[in-house]
């Protein structure tokens, strides 16, 4: 690199911030995704073309078209062409046919939200450093705590995704429950664990092994037909965890599960947990927000005396990734499973422990972003029924697929739903077992090649073992003509030939 | 709740997602965040009111300001009128006077990626949740693994942030060097620890004791009279931590420290790992960017050599939090950490350890946000030499403030800077002790009061044992002048009367 020149260098990060140029590059990045928008929920491309909802383009191939040997220089190309190329090198989470993974089609208002917390960059350790974004979380949570059914005792953190909050959630479970102070002495010398279904998200077995509890941290819980855990086997894996020498300090339930939506019966989990002096956590990731609706209220009874409660609002609250909150029936237990001095930061000691303004005591983050701004302004502007709405009418459209499944006698329905997550599988004659599983890899992998829609498939347990299809019906474009045309294209996938071995 | 409608509220949801009213929205909003940046750039609100740094409202009166009861339906109210308050009630980091914690003041162009990364929402856990994404990753961390020195066996992950990316690298050295499976088997039977400095941020005994290793984990390694780690008090601080019967597995060392910004000299620290086999760990948050520029590059001379480094680019390379990287020189560690199975995610197997496209198999995170995004964009549409010149005139601004300081009879530097952190105190005579930490807290208080600056404090160790102000020169809008106004502001609040007592 050349010697610079002190004062073209700063002429050049001047013009990096000038405002007017922001001004027109914003207005030219908001048309492009207004476009965009536009076309992609109707499935096509802005100038009418069909909008794969995957872009077939492999993982090596679409690295070389993306170059890595970025210029010295300014290139005086405008970013809406490159956020052009973005866009058609994506996934189309508005596109109707999108019913993969849970995250969501956001809101275009929160997206709006994101660009204003990126400029303004408040990063929210403490209060000093986000003002506005702190009580707006405040506010947000209590909101939050309050659909669950929780009281006044409550109070929570926004952190960077459900993974993120299971950890922070069985950080302050061991903290309460472990029986000593885990926090400052360590846990050598004693093997802790947690009772949870196989059911439960990758995330709690993987924040365990972050603990250093190890793979054998999970003491499972058997699972009945649907795949929910049966309340009734929890004695019985307690006592297996004990005989084997572990020290079991909570029981992780799932509001749903993450392969089939499955809610446990939490009720009976929480008596259970009462009993035995368990912390109840609940990963509620994509289901909490069943509290919402009338509806689909009876899936999380009992919800109200969970320990602790994750819940994405990237989920089924229609918010951009990430916004995952971590609530707790007792506020303060999320002082609690983070002690730690930062002069730097909080002028205070033990009494900075209770004040709910300075979220890094809180959080795995220190700096994090305005997390709450969009949640807040979406609840402030549109109303919280617009989110009751869409929770009721996605689980209900998750109803009807799974009785247009049951209705087709080509196709095979893994278990009846809860929510809006539908395994099933197509069910060719004479085809059974591992080619089965084979089938249904071969349909999906030919779905996604054609662009048509993008769905996933998933590996299910016993009783129903096997590979099954598996679709979120998370999109609120998507409809149930939609979804008649994923079973069309996915019969089309099994008739077409055998593609020849490559 | 009434009983809903299910056209009347799918065609509500509708609205909601319109792309017409986001255009519309859009561009108000863009308009709006234009004015704010070119006024605050100035220190002045758009209609030219003098723009408090930091709003003066105490945490209890802001949460008065903003509703929690929000309204069951659409209030019809506009975003941008929403934001506009949000604008007044945060940190204005685009402020000149903006001097305080390590978050930058953002590139605009980065915020507008924000907003195509929010409404596309791709949650690249795996390649087929972000293509682009996640290509884009590879290339931007490729190109920083390349500037650390690093050779072609690196790779890393972008992570939520400089406490996600400390407890990812430590998690790495663990596996790789507590001399067994501490993945699997857990860490039960052993005490493990690390080195480090006093100096290091809070987040790394934050994550050993996430990890269950107790807050006797961190071994500490003395300073040297610059708050440097003193690289000869290595053999010492591991004999120390044998022999209390700790497993010691890594060191971490800092570019920068976060209370001084001091670099901890790498190539010798790296010598000492390399012949007691132990992992060296950098936390570069704010300072792995030292080598983008060669006025700079010294400061992390053997940064080439650690196993892990965390380098932040909300720092000090000018993006909106969060985006941080965390940097492995043996890129196969990456994978190493994080060993789970999804079979919702990952059909593969110990195979999908290798595909360096499914990046949820080496991050914290499952979903994350489309994090390359801005930096790939801003590297690509602005050249790498805007941040290098960057890193090198706020360092050298560092220097400057300092010199300025030391040339004051009546403040004092506490430690000549290596960049662009600065700690100094006023000194007023007969004045020492727990009177002269007052003062500085007095100070502090009162200029943030009048709203003219935000800059914070430290309390530092022996031998400048005692509360300091510290500042974070990391707005490139921040001048010599500016500096000076801010020495004339803390001269006038020493000179102010005492407040009334409240």
């Amino acid at each position: 690199m050349s010697p610079r020149d002190p004062h073209d260098a700063g002429d050049a990060i001047a013009r990096a911030f000038d405002a007017e140029a922001f001004r027109r590059e914003g207005r030219r990045v908001v048309d492009l995704l207004a476009d965009h928008l536009a076309a992609a929920q109707a499935g096509r491309t802005p100038s009418g073309a069909a909008l794969p909802v995957l872009p077939p383009i492999p993982p090596e191939a679409m690295l070389a078209r993306w170059r890595g040997d970025f210029p010295e220089g300014p290139t005086g190309g405008g970013l809406d062409a490159l956020l052009a190329r973005v866009i058609a090198d994506s996934t189309q989470l508005h596109h109707p046919h999108f019913v993969g993974h849970q995250v969501t089609a956001p809101l275009p208002l929160a997206a709006l939200c994101e660009l204003a917390a990126a400029l303004l960059n408040n990063g929210m350790a403490i209060y000093e450093m986000g003002p506005a974004a702190t009580v707006m979380e405040r506010r947000v949570l209590g909101w939050m705590a309050a659909q669950l059914g929780f009281g006044d005792g409550a109070a929570g953190v926004l952190t960077s995704g459900g993974s993120a909050g299971n950890l922070t959630a069985l950080l302050a479970a061991r903290q309460a429950r472990a029986g000593f102070d885990a926090w400052s002495d360590g846990t050598a010398g004693v093997r802790l664990a947690v009772l949870a279904p196989a059911s439960s998200h990758y995330s709690v077995a993987r924040s365990l092994q972050v603990m250093g509890l190890g793979a054998g941290a999970v003491e499972p819980v058997p699972l009945d037909g649907r795949l929910r855990l049966r309340a009734e086997a929890l004695p019985g894996a307690l006592a297996r965890a004990r005989d084997a020498g572990k020290r079991v300090f909570a029981v992780v339930a799932n509001a749903g599960s993450t392969a089939t939506g499955s809610f446990d019966p939490l009720d009976a989990i929480a008596a259970f947990c009462a009993r035995e002096g368990l912390w109840l956590h609940v990963d509620g990731a994509h289901g909490a927000a069943a509290a919402l609706a009338p509806e689909t209220r009876a899936l999380v009874a009992g919800i109200e005396h969970a320990d602790s409660v994750v819940w994405d609002a990237h989920k089924m609250m229609l918010m951009p990734a990430l916004v995952s909150a971590v609530l707790f029936r007792e506020g303060r237990r999320s002082a609690e499973a983070f002690a730690q001095e930062a002069s730097y930061l909080f002028q205070g000691d033990a009494a900075a422990r209770d004040e709910w303004w300075n979220v890094g005591l809180r959080t795995l983050e220190c700096t994090k972003r305005m997390l709450s701004l969009n949640l807040y302004a979406s609840l402030s502007l549109l109303g919280t029924r617009l989110f009751a709405d869409y929770v009721a009418r996605s689980f209900a459209l998750g109803a009807r697929f799974a009785a247009m499944v049951e209705a087709s006698p080509d196709f095979e329905l893994a278990v009846a739903p809860d929510c809006n997550i539908v395994c099933f599988r197509h069910r060719p004659r004479d085809c059974a077992g591992a080619a089965l599983d084979a089938h249904q890899e071969r349909l999906r992998a030919r779905v996604l090649e054609s662009g048509a829609f993008y769905l996933v498939q998933t590996r299910l347990p016993a009783p129903l073992a096997g590979v099954w299809l598996r679709t979120t019906l998370i999109n609120p474009a998507t409809s149930e003509a939609d979804l008649e045309a994923l079973l069309c294209a996915l019969r089309d996938a099994a008739r077409a030939p055998a593609s020849p071995a490559p």
